[in-house]
């Protein structure tokens, strides 16, 4: 899982943190499904993901469109269905305008 | 590490993306303190933070001139000296308006 490259603000982020149920109940194939569906999204950009305690995944856009377009996906609902039935405890989803960035490479 | 509770956007998320160098060489230990330091900065709101092969960490802060205030905190500025001495390969740094949000409680 790479980080993701810094692009030219303004974009957008999501970040979306989660609490888990306990087990898999297709958790995983699915999260790797998502991961290859939003490639495939006009405006995509990237994402990055970690879980500790809480899992956090920030994906990265080039617009709000592009980010509204993700969630109303058919399959994206599907899965965002799921997820609040069988997957997650309790998650929060904050869309983000990228107002400025920097970084560090040794 | 609880969640951190939606907020009444506009606020900010700095979007911190890590690539952790080999071994603590008190990592941990500053962690934590910078995690005390920035509970008292004025317009903190929280934090999440997680690590996978990556660790993202997203703080939250009520305008832009508490960000930048808690960039040029002395003890966090010696923090960010020892971070690209020690203990990161890379990272990133978003600094990020909030523009909307929802969440699921089961």
């Amino acid at each position: 899982m790479p980080i993701v490259p810094l692009f030219k603000p303004p974009y957008y982020a999501v970040v979306f943190t989660s609490l888990r149920t306990e087990g898999d109940a297709g958790y995983a194939s699915m999260a790797a499904r998502m991961d290859e569906l939003a490639r495939q999204q006009p405006g995509y950009l990237g994402f990055e993901s970690a879980r500790s305690e809480i899992g956090i995944t920030v994906s990265y856009w080039r617009d709000l469109e592009s980010v509204r377009a993700w969630k109303q996906q058919l399959e994206h609902l599907d899965a965002q269905r799921r997820g609040r039935d069988e997957w997650y405890e309790t998650y929060t989803v904050r869309v983000c305008r990228v107002e400025y960035e920097y970084d560090f490479k040794r």
